[in-house]
């Protein structure tokens, strides 16, 4: 397909497209003549991963590039290449030489094996720190929920990953652990909100609900 | 206090404490002289709470000084409240007049009640859509399990709103909703590692883990 025919079938502009080309963010399209390329599939599922993690990951375009080099050159979705990928990702937070005392305790009591050196363990204790910072310190008994929850999604996580194909692994660990956050995130949302309508006379049929 | 003992308290530069006065984040203190002013507990703790939102909610000051605003003029923890405060933090998602069919078709499969105007299902809905772009849809075994856990976070969340003083509790959901994001995305991602690294030899105290 023609430049325009990637256009529409992605919604992304082709003055963008042409900006993806340029940055190498896209590979080029096959030279049919001096001033044509084709298209295929591949850049087609390639535009829809750039505006995917540009859009929902609101990655600048630095990480995008970097997170795609992963997905490019990934190796099996073995523990060092899920904790590297992690790493790669946003939030960038600050970190120190040596592994948060208090996040790795954490980790420890829940039996959990992570590298100590892994950055979630600084995204962790920025959090943990923040809640405390301002008066809501997360009780042992909340933090136990939450972790709970954690790993009940990740269960479901891990065991979606591809076995067939390493590349597509990788992706998919990359891929789906910034674009399904904020499935979860919004899904906590409306879970509060349906919980707090739960204290109206008719749940779950609440007054905000809609006819059919 | 005096403004250089209120930068000690909180690790926060005196011109940026200035930056927050003249912006009115932050009450100005007591005038005890022309150019002098005493500052109490009272702005150590708001102090604590923009840096928690800019640092760790990763706030614009625009949206940090719209969530003060929720904070200082909010009525109980009604869900109509709960719906604004969400409808008010980040991120900001493209939204339609209509609600989005497709997320409040989740929503009411798993018979929430929730405001079919809250732009929390919107957010749902952009998350679906992307991760349905880059060809790693959400089953619905998935989306189940998602949920679950989300029901079970909120829970938690809904289970320690204060109660004695509604203020209190408007603060502790906008607070709460955006600083404890970051806990449950860390700990999502420490335990997918935990789950990689579970196939090694001996978990859990697996070759990562450090000695004690």
């Amino acid at each position: 397909m023609r430049i325009s025919d990637l256009s529409r079938s992605t919604g992304v502009p082709v003055p963008t497209i042409k900006f993806y080309l340029r940055e190498r963010l896209l590979p080029p399209g096959h030279a049919t003549a001096a001033t044509q390329a084709q298209y295929d599939e591949g850049h087609v599922a390639r535009l829809r991963l750039i505006r995917a993690l540009t859009d929902v990951g609101k990655m600048p375009l630095a990480t995008v590039r970097w997170v795609l080099d992963i997905v490019d050159n990934g190796a099996a979705a073995t523990p060092e290449a899920v904790g590297a990928a992690h790493d790669s990702l946003p939030p960038v937070v600050p970190h120190g030489d040596e592994p948060p005392e208090r996040a790795l305790g954490v980790v420890e009591d829940l039996g959990w094996a992570v590298d100590p050196g892994s950055t979630s363990l600084w995204q962790l204790e920025t959090a943990l720190s923040a809640v405390e910072e301002v008066g809501l310190p997360l009780s042992p008994a909340r933090l136990a929920a939450y972790a709970e929850a954690a790993l009940d999604v990740a269960r479901v996580d891990v065991a979606g990953v591809p076995q067939a194909d390493p590349q597509e692994a990788v992706r998919y660990v990359v891929v789906g652990t910034v674009l399904y956050e904020p499935v979860l995130l919004a899904l906590r949302r409306l879970a509060q909100q349906h919980l707090y309508t739960g204290d109206s006379p008719s749940p779950p049929h609440g007054p905000n609900r809609p006819g059919r």
